[in-house]
């Protein structure tokens, strides 16, 4: 019989921003041969690592005609200062000089499009039908890198500030958000939804823990196929307790924001540089309006009128944001107090303001990315406002349990991790900020 | 018109743990009034925060009579030493001295049973059915912090590892691990499925990020109804690529789980003194034994006979775990090299041992808390393997593109988040180590 030890092993990370401390020295490299261009004297070769590009120069005792851009490859190298100027290499002070190359696996076949173009600039059809293969552009997969320290910080910046992380069901009983937009399952012999939102398990964590989030997938069932639209998203989800106003909530989100300008530039120097992002600013706060008022500056403005629409056009949240911007500097603005209708039955209504809730949006570029407000507490106002929906309470009973045996007043948000993610790197269409969106007409790969 | 400017505000956090440092001063708390003791010269009021209890001590000039069980309040007071014996307190060297408490609100009603009991001890249908009042008892909710830091840690692991954190979607069009074991979806037109793990999706991202995790849930339609099964789960996984051996993802689960024991005494021991957990220990390495030997030791200890069977029953798991404890003093046992036709098409068959594959399962205090191994990366080798487990390759179309256009050797894992948790709390059905869970009967709250 034969048992073996297995002892625990990390991963040896080279830290590419600090090259210079290895200068001279030897390192070893595994990667993908991005581009290969052999000259008589001497041969580039451009590795693509986990993040970025690096530039190992082979002098001409190595022969590498036998290799391929695709291969993957384990090199060896002293690492000796360069000027690089391609916003894809890390760390563009230095570059390998080849001492020894190794082919690990050669593919079956080249893809039907150059992953080693500057931009990639393929259909659209054709990226999202090959993304496992497209993603691996550069400036494709820097996109996620941004989605990540934008999720990664939400986790973190929450756990600063006391909340408890909980992972809600995706398999439910019945949506939050009500209506059509909810896909159905087979669950054994019942039928069940997928959830619309984590929104009764964040009320219920709050009974539980005070101060809750959570960071997963949501779904809805919308039919409409637009850029700012997605079957499957990630939601940024929290919820906090003992609230004095849902300012509170609100003051709570524009101290994340200040915190994930502060972690992007922190973690993400490269991709910004690559991506050409400008990060977005603001001045010690973020501006904010009602929904009223927000339609009478856009009427006085550009002279459209949506006075009486019960939401913002996105035509109004285009302009509102370039206004916020001139008038506040700031490329966020938040949208307060839409009406009773517009909102869904766990919202707070405004007392000092009747069809009015204490509800917020907010918007960025040009996008709503957050929508949050108070929530009900008090069981009698939140049986009554199910009643005055048109719903049946019975069908709340697991929710109502909640305000039967007491929660204090609460509220929260959730942000559209897409959104958030599309807006900061100055995309228009929020599919290409999801690794593998689902729409209407696709769910491959 | 009125414009507000909301500028960041993070939350007020009181440190229990340094309760010390604010010995004699005066401090501001609000929770639930957990226990009530009222005595002629002195009213003992237990408060419920977002993790512990404390105690507050009113002298007789404070009338509480007109408060419950159950209320939430906002309490001043100031801190002074004491000496307190209940685990559920944080921190237990402190009281506080009451100066003012202010009702904020009061529940409808009681719930149906006391929450403040030092067991909870109901029955676990109504447990379930009023999960989000259950969880409350201090003692459950501990369960889900030891939870939170298991995820949490496996997250900030990972990252020092260089991995990148990917959402793989929910919605598919094929399973990863085939068979009937998979929830369907009416999506618009089509049928869908829900992902039952994200393999094929770390796969890929293999390709695009070198090493990648994923945290979020799956979904497996099996119909047993045990303390081991639910039908929703939340899975840590990870997938490295540039791997030697499929020991290289054993090893690297190791490092992790020296990492989250030392992370949860870092974070947890609060938890850890309350739910009276025995954190698990192990030497140097973690032993790894094949499946056959296995078999043959379970054969020769307890004389139960298994060795034709393709996998390990639940009494050999249970057996296998005292043994290495007692053997090898570790309560983790690697078990390896399971037979081909247990383990997924995407497995690795081991070169030189024909009809066996190079996976393994992790086993953990009698439950296997791990499945991984190394994954097929050459073309022709997949082609032929979904082949002869009687599939049609064209069925995976997208999968194949990365075999096709190329990944690296490469490996990896999935962990059972509530399985790992409730073998570190000592729970023997895992149900209740899920906030929500999701059985055969049971789809709310």
């Amino acid at each position: 019989m034969n048992i073996k030890n297995i002892s625990p092993k990390q991963i040896e990370i080279i830290d590419l921003t600090k090259l210079g401390e290895l200068e001279g020295k030897e390192i070893k490299l595994q990667g993908v041969i991005h581009r290969l261009r052999i000259l008589p004297n001497v041969t580039f070769c451009i590795l693509r690592l986990e993040r970025s590009l690096i530039q190992v120069v082979a002098e001409q005792q190595h022969d590498l005609s036998k290799f391929i851009e695709g291969d993957f490859v384990e090199i060896t190298g002293i690492v000796r200062s360069s000027k690089l100027n391609d916003r894809a290499i890390l760390n563009k002070n230095y570059e390998i000089s080849l001492v020894t190359i190794n082919l690990i696996h050669r593919p079956k076949e080249l893809p039907p499009f150059e992953i080693n173009k500057k931009e990639l600039n393929i259909k659209p059809d054709l990226e999202f039908d090959m993304r496992p293969i497209s993603l691996r552009h550069p400036k494709k997969r820097a996109i996620f890198k941004i989605s990540e320290t934008i999720a990664n910080s939400f986790a973190s910046f929450l756990e600063l500030n006391g909340f408890t992380r909980i992972f809600s069901p995706k398999i439910v009983f019945a949506g939050a958000e009500g209506g059509a937009n909810i896909f159905k399952i087979q669950y054994f012999d019942k039928m069940a939804y997928l959830a619309q939102s984590p929104q009764f398990y964040k009320q219920y964590g709050v009974g539980i823990f005070g101060r809750v989030y959570d960071i997963g997938p949501v779904f809805r069932a919308e039919k409409h196929n637009t850029t700012r639209h997605i079957n499957e998203y990630i939601s940024l989800d929290f919820e906090m307790g003992f609230i004095s106003s849902f300012e509170d909530v609100m003051a709570l989100e524009t101290a994340y924001l200040k915190y994930l300008i502060e972690q992007l530039k922190e973690k993400n120097s490269f991709e910004i540089d690559l991506l050409e992002i400008t990060l977005p600013t603001f001045n010690d706060f973020i501006p904010s309006i009602k929904l009223k008022d927000a339609h009478e500056i856009v009427f006085k403005e550009i002279k459209k009128d949506y006075r009486n629409e019960p939401d913002l056009s996105p035509d109004e949240e285009k302009f509102l944001t370039q206004w916020s911007k001139k008038e506040y500097n700031s490329e966020f603005l938040f949208i307060t107090h839409f009406p009773t209708s517009k909102r869904p039955f766990y919202t707070m209504d405004d007392p000092e303001n009747p069809g009015e809730t204490l509800s917020f949006d907010l918007l960025f570029r040009g996008l709503e990315i957050t929508t949050g407000g108070q929530r009900i507490h008090d069981y009698d106002m939140q049986y009554n406002k199910i009643v005055s929906f048109g719903l049946n309470p019975s069908d709340f009973e697991s929710f109502l349990q909640l305000h039967k045996y007491g929660v204090p007043p609460h509220g929260g948000l959730a942000i559209g991790l897409e959104r958030l993610t599309a807006r900061i790197c100055g995309i228009e269409n929020i599919k290409e900020a999801s690794m593998y969106p689902r729409d209407i007409n696709r769910i491959t790969p």
